[in-house]
């Protein structure tokens, strides 16, 4: 048996090259591969994924760790055993058997969603779903957990973190964030017709870069592409990649998809590079990764602050289209808040009824108190409740998100975690940067990204996400800074 | 121990999605990845080359693969197993310790090959080219031969070809072609001076295009980039690409890089799919490879015939630039001829003294009859013996190829192989499609890619190359074919 950390660290490393090599066939997949390469490309990322895991789940990979557990002292090394220690338990728990049945079923749950989203109706869905809600308790199972069987699924996303803290915040949204949006609501609304002129591409594309160069995105690591859906991927810190569409009829679709997977991006960029393939080189949680997309996105790109330095160079880029739009109006079109059947197209606020929505109705199918059979009047019947919206199709309504589909139960919660967290982080680097606000009013985004690469980034997974909070924040997550940053902002907007 | 050929396919399909996992990392380094990815990347592309070499050269599959061959009667299955035993054999000579140690001294005679062209320097290179060499007489040995050790090597790019082979052949080039030459040198020159005027880069790339199309390279099934040295590369039959540079002020860059690229795409998207990963699902040979490119480069892409098609098309596309240039005059300048000091710069009759005094020179090096001390003076000789060339600096002479600096002994000769063949397999198309000229004279390709595809691509491996051509034209390589070829077309081109 191998001894050393040296060891440890190359053997985790060659695991993560094959990762990363999977990744890298995944991008090239989305961004470049011609059609007839797919057949393929899917057998090619299987194997490397098979290997990948293989590779990680030796027995003899867990005595070492186990082993230089035991006679490690360096604290950052340390931390990666521990760490290292949990994902290897989290791996091997499910048998052989167990992951390629899940395999079959998601396979399987994805596309009865595909036939079920084509022909608009959720019955085509239903039995795999279950079959997929049956599985994902089976798991559950296998993974463990002390309270509730959902507990052991939103781990796997956010680690450490329980349906219990998950309902005392939710709680929270239905108290005040419903009450907050319905009072915004009764104002008069706000005017964003000039987002649906015709921006043309070339246009939209060139400033995209500028401002996600302005952001402190490294394009010497990284660089920008197209694709169907936008993403960022990190094959290292020094080769980390961000893809948005472009819609030349709605001007919010690049800017703010660029500059949402730029924070995700800066965040990957911003990882220790020595820690390259350790649990040290990677990002705490999606929630942390979904707060530093966020924080860019909404706390930065929604700003008047920020946008006083850049919305010059954007009327001199589109002088037609935004004649007629000052700073003022601008401001308040891109922030307008509007009740919407489909998540992706929410504006800030209601996002998280969306996310609240999911949250109970997944929690419900897991713990078994929701029938998948009654899932679509559930769903109406919530939109109608927290959103005033009336779902009219399965397609905009239970059948408008992969992720069910694709067997991931956990993962809509770290969307809300990743507002709060951001606006929670951002009050905090507001105190401890007097003059960030000057700063960002002259388009300097650097003072608050080194406090992100010192704060955030260079600890990788060295705290939980909630232990990072409270050591950047000096307290665990606390909605109050959500909705501290929404009425300040949002008495700006509706007036 | 596993038993079946089920087996056998599935471990060497698994080690190929390994091999092409670092092809397409390789692809993305040339083409997108940022600058500063390099060195993570470098580690990435070690880490699947050496997990696809050691899962190759599994002793368990070297087992199986003999044992399957005992019990094998599918003809096809048997000679994918007796060409894996052959690779199996080849990959296992070479024990690790020497493996370590020549990927050692190949990185250090890169370098100082880089640092050599940097001082214009031989002197610097030198040391490590002796190092070099005397690697590569212990691979011989360790490969084994029957004559000449560098049979040993030519046999790791060329299978079963002989340096006795090369040299009756090299013989016949000293006397034949270049007596040919030399009275085409004496007649009056000709214009292509058409060439160098401002071509500009989109209409060159989207001519590039139609011309891939045109000689049937599916776009659905692989693309094509720009990359600073052209290559082709295959992930699957389904996904092969192409890569050139544009160079506004030559037309030429562009324009047959594409051809010979196509052509080597041609070979690779034509292999049968359901070998792949297997050895009848790869190319024979690097010289079938590139006689596959050179057939398309200059038996379609210089010639009358093919250019009465497409030269209105491109006469339309630059009128300007080719207003005083008719369609003769065209033909002639694109086949004009003209020493040159160097190699990827030469026409294609020159081009095989290149390659006649590369060969001489490794053979001696390897064989001791030359010292690398004696190189740059030994090559300067041949230059002005077989070209009339003064070689005026290193960099433009023994400096200018990175082959011998990456290793690579007995791989200039397929380039001339690829040349011969490629004439010899043309002579025969014609033979067997008997109005193959209309066809081409009409711009239509299929013909001629049909008869490629059966009689060629389709068998992979299941020849070695001399009975492939045995098989296709009834006669192993016979370099009189590339002679008649020449004097057929330079008669028409030098009056």
């Amino acid at each position: 048996m191998r001894k050393s950390y040296a060891d440890y660290k190359k053997h985790l490393q060659q695991v993560h090259d094959l990762s990363v090599a999977a990744a890298i066939l995944s991008w090239d997949k989305e961004v470049n591969m011609p059609i007839n390469g797919a057949g393929f490309r899917a057998q090619q990322v299987a194997t490397l994924n098979g290997l990948a895991h293989e590779q990680f789940t030796d027995p003899d990979f867990g005595t070492l760790i186990n082993h230089l557990l035991m006679v490690e002292s360096d604290p950052q090394d340390k931390r990666n055993l521990e760490r290292s220690k949990s994902d290897f338990q989290k791996a091997t728990c499910l048998d052989r058997a167990f992951v390629e049945r899940k395999s079959k079923i998601v396979s399987i749950g994805y596309h009865k969603w595909l036939a079920a989203r084509k022909e608009n109706d959720f019955s085509i869905f239903q039995p795999a779903l279950a079959q997929l809600i049956t599985l994902k308790r089976e798991e559950a199972d296998k993974l463990g957990y002390a309270d509730h069987p959902y507990d052991a699924l939103i781990d796997q996303f956010e680690p450490g973190y329980k349906s219990a803290q998950l309902d005392a915040l939710f709680e929270q949204v239905k108290t005040e964030l419903v009450a907050f949006v319905r009072d915004l609501r009764a104002k008069p609304t706000v005017d964003d017709s000039f987002l649906y002129h015709f921006y043309p591409k070339d246009k939209q594309w060139s400033f995209s870069l500028d401002i996600l160069k302005n952001m402190g995105y490294d394009f010497n690591s990284g660089r920008q592409d197209i694709s169907p859906h936008p993403f960022t991927i990190s094959f290292s810190p020094n080769d980390v990649r961000v893809t948005t569409q472009v819609n030349e009829q709605n001007f919010a679709t690049t800017c703010w998809s660029s500059i949402h997977e730029g924070g995700h991006a800066l965040y990957e960029q911003g990882l220790p590079a020595k820690q390259y393939g350790l649990p040290l080189g990677q990002a705490c949680s999606l929630g942390i990764h979904e707060s530093q997309s966020r924080l860019w996105e909404n706390q930065i790109g929604r700003s008047y602050l920020y946008w006083q330095a850049m919305y010059p160079n954007l009327k001199k880029l589109f002088p037609e289209q935004l004649r007629q739009t000052d700073l003022d109006a601008f401001f308040k079109g891109i922030n307008k808040i509007e009740p919407h059947p489909i998540r992706i197209e929410s504006d800030e606020l209601h996002y998280h009824f969306h996310i609240l929505i999911r949250y109970e109705l997944e929690k419900g199918l897991i713990e078994g108190s929701l029938e998948v059979a009654d899932l679509p009047q559930a769903w109406n019947s919530k939109y109608k409740d927290y959103l005033d919206v009336d779902i009219k199709s399965d397609n905009e309504g239970c059948l408008q998100d992969i992720h069910w589909a694709h067997g991931s139960i956990g993962y809509f919660p770290t969307y809300s975690l990743g507002s709060f967290y951001a606006a929670q982080f951002f009050a905090q680097a507001k105190k401890d940067i007097p003059n960030l606000e000057d700063t960002l009013r002259q388009g300097d985004c650097k003072p608050l990204l080194d406090w992100l690469r010192i704060n955030i980034f260079a600890h990788g997974r060295y705290y939980l996400a909630d232990e990072l909070c409270e050591k950047v924040t000096g307290e665990r997550l606390n909605f109050r800074y959500f909705m501290d940053y929404a009425k300040a902002k949002y008495v700006q907007v509706y007036l």
